[in-house]
């Protein structure tokens, strides 16, 4: 079990077969994001329709709201949202920097305001741990110290270091409860993650002092994707990359944007998830094969009968109309949102797909320069166009 | 085509089947409401797959958004929406009077502003039938003056008189289209729509002048669900029922809450619209077989592991427990508004085909007596505890 098998490979891009107890991920592979225990607007079976391995669930959201007791009463995450397919839940340190209020970061863990209610809360290495076994998903995720984008070099230490403490408290209380199991918990198993910010130096350090910590079953590359520059991202990777065990899988969390999963799979990259496709699907925003990021709401859209995206095998691409779908967003339509969420959730896992099936037959490369020029060349002349 | 068979009756009740040029209606049949040719949050595979055999759009909606133009363009309305069952389209009479602003009657049609932008619009008889031509529905509607439920009899009395007068012009331009169309047009049957409030008079006047003018292929009853005391609502069926032709289908518009469904189908109407079950849906209240209506952020859902309704077999009852959905409503999921949609439109559905079958099998009375009983003290016991 949690076995990284590497099946193809070209530069530092690899395709591989992630084993998890829930089914096995061939990575490539992106993670739709299920923050409250649903990928918004859509069900269960329309994400394994549309080719989902493995989706992506908050502790911090869940912990709030319904409660970790809850979804453990009613069977852990799998059953509690009809999902049985491997699950990943992030540990609440991105949320509890990103979203809650009045965060205080002590040594012990993180008190911080609930965004909801206000309510106080502590979140620490080991409560975090205790709530991700209640969840039950497959792979949990290390409590980590996320710094903000443009944080000095000085708080990119401390947030590394404490990160590196806490994931030794992360990794003690994980044994722990694994230990005290009767075989009737769930099987999961804990990702380091990364921090240090795009410093070279302290990123080396980070790859190397986890490594140390433990024979992980694959780790986690936080703290990115948080507002620094595009070439920053990709350096950071670059230097992470020869750092990294090659039989870890490696998740970069929170991309991607359909370039930035691109460039960060040719840079060694196996897991991914993010909000996008479907906060875009909310917004209106449709990625297109051959047009890129696109306003569905375009008055050019009125009467095309075409698919939303020729090129795409989604249920939306499938059955409907531009005209109609454009309808449905400037009509305030809750279908629309449905309707396209799943078709950039597609996008995404599609782009996967190829990028995974283009390894396997040795045509990565240049299948990948080719994508992403004809992808950036569609997005600036639609964005001088529109 | 068009053609109604009633297949067994028990005293004013009758099963049927309607034969329209996209399929056939089994009746009693509930339509579902797609205003803007969507089920709101619901995809047409749905609809069918919980028992929908026809639905109803909205062609004031559709006339101001995306315009009738955009539709014919699309192929008609069948096409635009991936709905290849029946449609019955509202004429917009009940909308430019409830919904538009500034509203003003004249013998020549209805003068009004756009509820979406204040535009100003003239729908008359006439452009209403040509509206729905390019929409390409089943089953149109005449074009009705629909006065308030309140309205004093002089009003109630006018509305008809001028009702009965658009009618005949709705039925020459009907013909006129018919007859000009080349093979290539839909296949449509006109609908008149009886007006006249709750005064029986009235009301016997409007069926037997409506009988008058045409032998049409089924009839409408307008005016009723629009806030009036239930009893006089029953009571306007009563007045009517032995005044309408067997042959003709029945359709009692905008009912119903469940209630009022089984009381009108044992007053002989066939055929019922509402925007309840979705609305409803949408704001978290469903229909449960054993307790009524409910809330379903009730918290004595937080952790209760059944299906919502035990004895449904929608999608929603089959997959999840009511925590989940209580989980989705309280979170403000969208997910939530799908699933409880569906439920509530799968419960008159298979309301609807339990009456039915008990038409056939000959245990209509004692059924329904007794659904009524269960459901109402189930209702009110439900309002005492919550």
């Amino acid at each position: 079990m949690f076995e990284f098998e590497i099946t193809a490979s070209a530069g530092a891009a690899r395709a591989g077969r992630l084993r998890l107890p829930h089914g096995t991920v061939h990575t490539p592979a992106f993670m739709p994001v299920g923050t409250q225990a649903t990928v918004k607007t859509l069900t269960p079976e329309e994400l394994a329709e549309a080719g989902t391995e493995i989706l992506l669930a908050n502790t911090y959201h869940l912990y709030l709201r319904p409660g970790a007791d809850v979804v453990r009463a009613l069977g852990g995450l799998h059953r509690f949202m009809g999902w049985d397919r491997p699950i990943l839940t992030d540990s609440g340190g991105f949320q509890v920097f990103s979203l809650a209020a009045h965060t205080e970061v002590r040594e012990e863990g993180v008190l911080f305001q609930s965004h909801i209610d206000g309510s106080r809360h502590l979140f620490t290495p080991e409560s975090v741990i205790e709530t991700q076994r209640a969840l039950g998903a497959d792979i949990v995720m290390a409590f980590d110290h996320v710094p903000p984008g443009d944080a000095p070099r000085s708080l990119a230490a401390e947030a590394h270091e404490r990160t590196l403490r806490w994931l030794a408290r992360c990794q003690a209380r994980f044994a722990e409860l694994a230990a005290r199991d009767d075989g009737t918990g769930p099987q999961q198993t804990l990702f380091p993650i990364l921090q240090g910010g795009t410093d070279p130096d302290l990123r080396r350090d980070a790859a190397r002092r986890v490594a140390e910590l433990g024979d992980w079953h694959g780790v986690a590359i936080g703290g990115l994707s948080v507002g620094e520059p595009k070439p920053l991202l990709y350096q950071t990777l670059e230097v992470l990359e020869p750092e990294l065990p090659a039989r870890w899988p490696r998740y970069l969390m929170g991309v991607g944007y359909p370039d930035d999963l691109l460039e960060a799979i040719r840079r060694g990259v196996d897991l991914f998830d993010c909000v996008a496709p479907t906060r875009n699907g909310r917004n209106g925003t449709a990625w297109i094969e051959e047009e890129g990021q696109v306003n569905v709401r375009a008055r050019r859209f009125r009467t095309d009968p075409r698919p939303l995206d020729p090129d795409c095998d989604c249920y939306t691409c499938r059955r409907y109309s531009r005209a109609y779908i454009r309808h449905l967003f400037v009509a305030g339509e809750l279908l629309g949102l449905r309707l396209l969420s799943l078709h950039n959730v597609r996008f995404l896992l599609r782009l996967a797909e190829r990028a995974r099936a283009a390894l396997e037959d040795g045509t990565f490369e240049g299948w990948c320069e080719e994508w992403l020029a004809r992808y950036r060349a569609r997005a600036a002349t639609e964005e001088v166009g529109s």
